[in-house]
């Protein structure tokens, strides 16, 4: 199957569950990526304190409605899960249109959308529904029917490690805490398992590390449950806002001029990808909690669309038609061609870093001297040797040297069978 | 009274006194300065040895002036102080007028002008007079009487401190060494007098410390008789020169980039003000001492037309008409406005680094999420906390976010409230 | 003799030698330049490991010819050194054209220049001649005789230094291995050892070590010998490419701004010498050796039209009339300059850091202050005490002062008859 319809097909499976940043949409949504790479779910007891915060209540919705004076059910739960504010609190009442408003939530400027709100933080209930719906409610008496359980459970992760050569990690993040919406953030996830499982494939260099965490409470959790592990990240990636029809956009780390910012951004750029580039902000995804200031990795985030730059974001518009198979592979493209960048993004260190080392015996040197035309090749030998004192990578010789990259990467290549040069 | 008069009446009281860098004008000086702010006076004893120098004698006139052969004093101290060359030994001698001419100064471009001299080093005598009346005097025998004295006595210089929240301290020196002269320094003087008044009337964040000295030597002292509490201050500015026609110039640090360098050029650039600014050069006030290279203090210079660059500069021109009520008070109001700002120019540090803190359950942060539109008092709270690693002051907090400082403040001051911010 | 006639002259003398990398070509360069300076002449024996390397065999040269079936020598090694491939071994047999051609280089855009080559590491021989005199070649058998000899021996270079009053060194090396060949480089050896005797009749502030050295392997050997005398080595130039009609070119060091960098820049700037400034890169002369990584020494390199870049390059064409009196003298001026510039680029310290030390009794200081102009040579004397912390140059005090280089000299001058400075 081609990777698009793949990943198309992998977000029209998610796209029912009922995902929050608790419970068990997020068991079912993991165990899917399951079928594609051996993903480990995690669970964290409600209550554990992490940093600042505390593990939240498991939430679960069995049931969730309003019926009108005749029975019928206006609003329904089942009908889309949107329609439910998440963490709504149980309540069974009958109350009137006016009291009911108060608990209700619309787009009046797309009266068909039914919008997505969260009330994590506050013990309340609401219902979401199109404005043209609200519109055409009876002046009468409701029953309001939440059968929720907000209990002690615990908060559900996904986490998925790939051994490398090397102990230093990438980390790929993407949050899995929305319910029926396709772009945020059906479209992270799909990208993220079916690059899993690509990587998986290969024996990469970096050991590279997958999260699948519910927003900010999640990425939160693993920071404080992980505190040794996190020097082992020297790159890393939020990915997110994957499917829409909008150019690509990268947003730096704090520190501004990681390795994988110069890399991102020069590939964008070498590639002639249309594509902004966005300074580091504190606010966004689980960008925001991987750049705090006393974390401070070195990780960016790549997206489509920035969240709440389209119209259909955070509403039922989010959905199966606004994302399209050639987009995601597309993306997924992208992203695998800069984890590839990464990997080949080598640094080296000459091993006779004392005046040149004699390349014609090693059979790297042409063999009647005096030309004029220095070649490139040759170039490369010595500009690979002369600048592996350990500070330059590869790209970095590549721009000092104005040499093309290719020719770099086998004069490294050829450099590496001698005994003159090995991997960093 | 309006804070113009008031800084234009206490120069025009403080006009006819003798200042030179040791006596008795400036004993009376500081004197009147008392009625504003409880100065201390210090007095440093001739003889004593401060750095590479060594306080001099003090000198006093009592009566100085030249006399034709009609017994007419044609010359008289009595008339301006700056009719002799400051620092002249006693003399009382009759001579013609070619020997008499060798101890006259005029200004030949400006024959009205009584030109303002010294010799503080050398121990010789001297009359200034204007030119015109030079060109009148007659060939003839002259009477010339300097009845000075120098002897061993005292440097004097003010000091006024103001106890802030911080011990870090913030210097503002000005010279009180010249005599009858208005811009220079006068209005030094009087703006730093009544800002140390207003300052008074505040519980000022930073301690203030007032100096008023006598230009080099009087710098030079209080440095060598405080090494110990050089390194509490922290900022610091020079001024002089407030009460002219021309536009500001503020001259940078030696280091070039203080807080204060940064903060100056912003407000004056911000506030859409006339100014020029100054890279540092080893001459002028007594910012030459101050950033000295073994002192190397963060200390600016604030005037209007730098010394030597408007034509009354140092002669009798230099006088009431020079200075203008408005312009002083506007001096006054920009340094205080400088001041101002270096007060709120706070730095905080954040008390929760690891992740992003709580905000909901602070009172911080809106209640329903979701929501497309992010505040920017909430952008805010994350840009203050993202940045308060120790390194950025708010100022830098705000130029990195592009927010108005007004909303950062606001920030900052609600998250002071809280378990998460603390000042530095 | 005025200098240009003088080079020129040396360069004509020296030119019929058959030098290469090692051999008895080289032995008889060094013992004419021992005419003009005590030079030690070195011998390293064949085998010694440089680094990487290891001292090649020594090559000499009895008799190389082609004769024609008529006995007739079609190319002879006694009309021109060039005609030989060097380190051709011993042959002698009879062939056909067609097993000859193979060992022929010629050039056929330029057919009446001979080449020049070189086959250091690979056990071959070979003639060079001009492309006309090959077109007449007729098919017969030729006699081939390279009566060479490569037997172990010794490499040859020659090395001397002229002591300073500091242990600090300057490199100036150049390379002498190529035959008759006259920009490349007879203009090098010829510049090099007339700034030595220049030298020597001084008393230089620095030591000065000149390298006359086979191309690559001589400087290699030379590190590779005096591991411990690098360190001492705080400024470098490799000169080569002296004496045709180009402009110069100045090629930075690894480091890109040194002391050497910054100085040579601008003093071709400020002399509005035509110029091009070459960013680093491994290859060309033996900045090569001197700026590898593991050497990394702050040497950059001076020619005229680089290596390469003129048709005669290496060809019988760079003979002695690509080559001219006038331009090697001026080659030879700016070298000079560029010298007798570091020489003067002194670093001194303030001794009296704390605050400005008192100049007027140490007669510094005009004897009546008060004048608005302030003269260039007191703020001269200003600029040093104030910027000689140990970290600026007086080119860099001249720069950030903007202050006419003489003055500021002056100025560092009187202060040392002071107290208050010394020279670092």
């Amino acid at each position: 199957m081609d990777i698009g319809a793949e990943l198309y097909g992998l977000i029209d499976r998610l796209y029912p569950f009922h995902r929050s940043i608790t419970g068990d949409g997020v068991r079912q949504t993991l165990k899917v990526l399951q079928e594609f790479v051996p993903l480990q779910i995690n669970e964290v007891s409600s209550g554990t304190e992490v940093f600042d915060w505390v593990v939240p209540d498991e939430w679960n919705v069995r049931e969730a409605y309003i019926a009108n004076s005749d029975g019928e059910r206006v609003v329904d739960f089942d009908d889309s899960n949107l329609h439910l504010v998440h963490y709504s609190v149980p309540v069974h009442r009958t109350m009137g249109l006016a009291e009911l408003g108060k608990h209700l939530y619309t787009l009046p400027d797309h009266p068909d959308w039914i919008p997505y709100r969260t009330s994590y933080h506050d013990k309340s209930w609401g219902f979401c529904m199109s404005h043209n719906q609200y519109l055409g409610l009876r002046n009468e008496e409701y029953e309001v029917v939440v059968d929720s359980s907000l209990q002690p459970g615990s908060l559900t992760y996904g986490e998925y490690c790939i051994k490398g050569e090397s102990p230093d990690e990438v980390l790929v993040s993407t949050h899995v805490c929305h319910p029926s919406l396709c772009n945020d953030n059906l479209s992270g996830i799909a990208v993220s398992t079916l690059l899993a499982r690509q990587l998986t494939k290969q024996k990469p260099r970096y050991s590279y590390r997958f999260l699948f965490v519910p927003g900010t409470i999640g990425s939160i959790t693993w920071l404080a449950l992980n505190k040794d592990r996190i020097q082992n990240i020297k790159h890393g990636l939020v990915l997110g806002l994957l499917g829409d029809s909008g150019k690509f956009n990268y947003k730096k780390s704090r520190r501004g001029n990681t390795e994988m910012d110069r890399l991102v951004c020069r590939h964008l750029y070498e590639n002639n990808i249309d594509h902004g580039i966005i300074d580091f902000y504190p606010y966004g995804y689980d960008e925001r909690q991987f750049c705090s200031p006393g974390i401070d990795l070195p990780v960016g985030r790549l997206t489509r669309t920035p969240h709440g730059e389209y119209p259909e974001y955070h509403t039922s518009a989010d959905n199966l038609g606004l994302v399209a198979p050639d987009r995601l592979a597309e993306s997924y493209e992208l992203v695998s061609a800069i984890l590839a960048r990464l990997e080949s993004a080598e640094k080296y260190l000459n091993l006779k870093p004392m005046c040149e080392p004699q390349l014609g015996r090693r059979g790297l040197y042409k063999k009647v001297g005096g030309e004029s035309d220095a070649k490139d090749y040759q170039m490369a030998l010595l500009w690979v040797l002369n600048l592996s004192d350990g500070s330059c990578s590869l790209e970095d010789i590549t721009e000092r040297s104005g040499l093309d990259k290719a020719v770099l990467e086998t004069a490294a290549n050829d450099l590496l069978q001698t005994d003159l040069l090995r991997k960093l």
